[in-house]
């Protein structure tokens, strides 16, 4: 990279970039191929206590709009070239969507206000789903994984995870969801509250998630575990995908090499989570949809810094002077 | 934008991108056709007072450089989709470049140590040749330009403009350029005082420009002036292009709603004349390289943005039940 004509670092982060793809395909031409983003979607049972604006069955009518085209995720994989891959991780409504892969492991997760969110059965499943999404991704030729979500409710989920997982108060911790107003935030803190007085804070990642997680973000940790086995990037979305990743690098810090961190989301918490990974976003354009919306945006800086280091020019085939400073 | 299903508001500055982009085209489904990156080069008397690190011979063979297509901008612009049209502004070496449009003023401007930079005529000329140049892509269908530079020497003009025209300190307004070291960076902001001490500094944006700028510079500022009147966006990329940006502002306010601030460059002196503008970059990724690098980046992000207007669902298309705030 400092042979091409330019400034010595001056494609600053793109640089790092390209070094890191280089480094997790032990490459010196890293490239990006079959890029496909994941986006599963799955019920809570805490979304009964109402912390959230929207009603819970927004879940399943969203999943149907994926479905269909219309949604944020799919304009933007269209227009940017990712492959889409729809994964119903467990909503409440049980019915066929075209084109969504069935890997359901119920009708949403227990209330964890009162139970843990999910059986250890279900969690491994969970994980394992993960896992055999990245062996079948591989087997297509595809290199790049992009990691997304919707599920009403999982904000609250992946606050827990990071009250538990990061360094970071619950009040710090709890963001607006999909819009929380004042009361509506004060409200879910007091839940949570709830939550964490009943099970403890809990430090062993893989409780944490079987706790307070839902079926999609743990699917997303195995997404996350398998990867980095598998020398795959994962494109690490918002809040609520970091969350999720979160316990991946608890669980195993090698993980993070394989990591990209997408975007700074405009949710509260999610900085604090970054921050436990040493995670810097790539994009700050104050989103927080989710659903993969800004992991979406940054390939395109992947696949530029891939074609910066394989096509620029150097000093030397150019046969341009280098920086007097250097030359001495 | 507001009906769209996403909770409100979540696609942060993607909506604002999109609105912008519906107000330069008096649309409410805007587009990106046919999107072009203008480079111009040319060189600077003041380089023959060691500003810069790098010999002036540089900037001709940087120019010959993109037109052979191993520069950082062209595999960018490959990558991502743009049309690039390189304009020799008036190097030193006076040798036919392939592909490059011939708008030389001058074997470079003069040493603004000792004389203003460029003559009023001169002056002139580059604010027709923007004007001209905008006419003719208008001309083809483009509604989106990318606007970048190559010129050693040209951070010290930008210096200049910027403690002309913003409201920062030389000291402040002075970067490293292509990498000065500290030694290097006394000595440029030494030379700038005393160009400062021997014109003034100069309020009068066309002045300023005269006597501190340089061709590729004015060249900007008359497409930044036609490009308003045309109703077309100008992807501004980094410190030198932002100068040249500044100008038009200072000379024309209403210039700047046709603006889009690419990126946050490294480069010391470029929040101040953003800041100057009103100027919110899209990117932070720590580049200072110039060349449209940063405004060729950005591209992804303006066609996503138009397709977010112009293809997602609604919440009424979708039949997905609204956020229960808004529905009382």
């Amino acid at each position: 990279m400092d042979q091409k004509t330019k400034p010595l670092h001056s494609l600053g982060r793109l640089e790092h970039l390209a070094i890191q793809l280089g480094g997790i395909q032990n490459s010196l031409l890293p490239s990006i191929c079959v890029p496909t983003m994941l986006i599963f979607a799955a019920d809570h049972g805490i979304a009964s206590e109402g912390v959230s604006p929207f009603p819970q069955a927004v879940t399943a009518a969203m999943l149907a709009n994926f479905a269909a085209g219309g949604a944020a995720i799919n304009v933007l994989c269209r227009t940017l070239g990712w492959n889409l891959q729809l994964i119903d991780a467990g909503v409440i409504e049980e019915r066929p969507f075209d084109g969504v892969l069935n890997r359901r492991l119920g009708c949403g997760t227990r209330n964890f206000l009162f139970d843990e969110a999910m059986s250890q059965d279900q969690l491994q499943k969970a994980l394992d789903c993960g896992g055999e999404l990245v062996e079948s991704l591989l087997s297509q030729g595809c290199n790049t994984i992009g990691l997304g979500e919707m599920g009403i409710g999982n904000s609250s989920s992946a606050a827990l995870l990071a009250h538990c997982l990061a360094d970071v108060s619950l009040e710090q911790a709890t963001s607006r969801g999909s819009g929380c107003n004042d009361q509506q935030l004060a409200q879910k803190i007091g839940i949570l509250s709830d939550a964490i007085a009943k099970h403890g804070r809990i430090a062993e990642p893989l409780a944490a998630l079987r706790t307070f997680g839902g079926f999609e973000l743990a699917m997303i940790t195995g997404v996350c575990l398998a990867a980095a086995d598998k020398k795959i990037a994962v494109v690490i979305d918002g809040l609520i995908a970091s969350s999720a990743a979160l316990v991946a690098f608890r669980l195993r810090p090698s993980t993070r090499s394989s990591m990209i961190f997408a975007h700074e989301s405009a949710a509260q918490g999610h900085a604090a989570i970054l921050k436990a990974m040493h995670g810097e976003p790539l994009l700050h354009l104050s989103m927080r949809l989710g659903e993969g919306s800004g992991a979406a945006l940054v390939l395109p800086l992947l696949q530029s810094a891939c074609a910066l280091l394989k096509d620029m020019a150097t000093f030397a085939s150019a046969e341009i002077p280098k920086q007097e400073s250097q030359q001495t």
